[in-house]
């Protein structure tokens, strides 16, 4: 198939083009190259050494085989967009390419605005280039598991049947997000419902967890590295943690640490939003898949990183439970469904420990780096503390 | 109280800007005269003659013997809003400075975002200004009840209460809105919730009906009119009903009419408005208040029109249902709630005859002006065309 990354030189994006190309589709990317900038921007670096898009695409090339036809622009821009369409006329598209980091967006009003513009208006001007371009490509759309908050109810899967006054509907589940970028995805999911609902698109709204890792099969064969971000601004929980432990720091649940949040590992991510691709919604369908693995409390992953790191240095990290820099539940019911997609074949690898492993000893063979970054690792930017103009 | 009106030059805030002057508030506008360019662009106007900015300003002076001061600039731009927040220091800001019209947002792809953008940012904009420059203030944010779209169970204000597999909780009401101006008022409440999660802002945030009418209590005298749009773009329901009748062409319902939605008068309207600034929420509160009188069929008020119209004149309009241009279901179940805003005084004054017989009185004086526009009250602007690029 012709599959179109949007974001393609991204975290999931880079690791999921080379899964693609090894099951033998036509892969096309487009990125600007964004998420490179505003990292630098504060001072951070992707710990694994990325080399630029040039030489990237170039070794891509010698190890598939085939070319990966790159698109330098912004998504954002519907005319570049449209192009980027009717030069590929993908018969799949993933959107990967929105600004994806909780607290650049609580920086302050100016980021607030940047992530609201960027990633609202890149999908609205996805779900148009689609309709008028190629109406039957399929939309992979990355959301998050974020978008629900943490409701007392069990969370389904994108749509709750409710039962109120003796009358029923099922409805769209209530969302409840807790910070900027989290809403930018609640927004967007509403978008993309209601562009489905205008011109019947074919479009599946992924729910991520949080992501953890630094390998997929293909990149352990290929050592084309994905990036992997560890600093509080553009690094994720479990990821930050294996860099603490490795830059000597303690390892910082925020708060009382027992926020519970779905996770999975980039090889299960990069698995799912294959099936995804794989077994397509029905023509004209919405449908929203919850992607994660295993739902951890932060306290329980601090721990694991913890053992892992002294079962393979001797050393073992404190946990320092510091003050929560986010406006968030601290303690709180948390029971997401994640059916579907493993009724359409995704098997959940489960091997925590294996995962922490594997980022430990990738990291210890970057310890000076982890330790460069220190100043930026550790929590900084406060939810409360969003500074104005 | 000093109160900041932001959109003070449109239908509803001029009205409003008389109310509060009437009732000794000291009032401040801001607006950047987007409405009217607006709808100058889609060849229409004001049938209501309105007067340039600095005359209305002049007339309100004399009339009510005190300024209204005004800015001039877009709420959309942080500094410009910074700037009024800083020389005002209301007491109570009124949000009504976004684009309003369903319509021109599903034009096109340009004027999609163009929505999303205008309204999402203003309302960030909004929300930081007020917690730098001064947290006490209450923000009254219009919303619309097509937020809730028309489920199948009865529409609570705001949240609600929510059982599913043994257990509770109170939500936000699932919305399902019908345009992406519609959408924008959604991602703005969930922006508007969120931001008082993180500051506790004291927020009032409108589900407005739709509002019908020329005149309030305070115009009848003051004859300061306010603008009244007819065209299919910036028109809306009843009001656009009144004006074909009087430019001699059919009352257009859209498919089969059968759509419920909830109506207020523009006198009602700014009585409610004016209710939530005199009951302002607890300290740190934010409230949704379903603002409307009753609901009506659309076929219901395009038979009450006729008949008001045939009373008054003696001719009877046709009544012609002509294909709808959105997409919305036109048979449905609906059944919203509007307790809170009796609870707290207001009194729906449920006099449409009444109004529609104003209504008409008020635009045979323009009679000339609603045959001129007779090319632009026809519907046009068709949801599933909505141009690209």
């Amino acid at each position: 198939m012709r599959v179109l990354i949007l974001g393609v030189d991204g975290y999931i994006g880079w690791a999921l083009a080379q899964r693609l190309a090894s099951k033998g589709h036509y892969v096309f990317g487009a990125d600007n190259l964004y998420t490179r900038k505003r990292v630098r921007e504060v001072g951070s670096d992707s710990v694994l050494p990325i080399p630029s898009i040039g030489r990237r695409l170039q070794s891509f090339k010698e190890f598939y085989g085939k070319d990966l036809k790159f698109f330098r622009g912004n998504v954002a821009d519907p005319k570049f967009l449209y192009q980027v369409f009717e030069r590929v006329n993908p018969d799949v598209v993933y959107h990967l390419a929105e600004q994806r980091s909780a607290p650049y967006s609580m920086i302050g009003l100016k980021q607030a605005n940047e992530t609201m513009v960027t990633n609202l208006v890149s999908t609205i001007n996805l779900v148009y280039a689609a309709k008028d371009t190629n109406p039957d490509v399929q939309i992979i759309k990355l959301g998050t598991m974020g978008e629900y908050g943490t409701p007392n109810i069990d969370i389904t899967e994108g749509f709750l049947e409710v039962e109120f006054r003796g009358r029923k509907d099922v409805l769209p589940f209530p969302r409840n997000a807790g910070s900027w970028y989290h809403w930018t995805k609640v927004h967007d999911s509403n978008n993309l419902m209601f562009a489905n609902r205008l011109w019947k698109l074919k479009i599946t709204d992924v729910m991520q967890g949080v992501v953890y890792g630094t390998a997929t099969k293909e990149i352990e064969k290929s050592h084309l590295y994905t990036r992997f971000d560890i600093d509080e601004v553009w690094g994720t929980a479990l990821n930050r943690f294996a860099a603490q432990a490795v830059a000597g720091l303690p390892i910082t649940p925020y708060g009382k640490g027992n926020q519970k949040r779905g996770f999975l590992s980039l090889e299960d991510s990069i698995s799912c939003l294959t099936i995804a691709l794989e077994k397509p919604p029905k023509d004209g369908e919405y449908r929203v898949l919850n992607q994660f693995d295993q739902y951890y409390s932060v306290n329980y992953l601090a721990e694991a990183v913890s053992k892992v790191y002294h079962e393979l240095t001797g050393n073992t990290p404190e946990i320092m439970n510091v003050e929560n820099p986010r406006v968030e539940a601290e303690d709180h019911y948390y029971n997401p469904d994640h059916k579907k997609l493993y009724d359409l074949g995704y098997r959940p690898s489960g091997e925590l420990k294996k995962d922490i492993k594997k980022i430990i000893e990738d990291l210890l063979q970057y310890k000076e780096k982890c330790r460069d970054l220190k100043k930026v690792i550790m929590p900084k930017t406060v939810w409360k503390n969003s500074s104005g103009i």
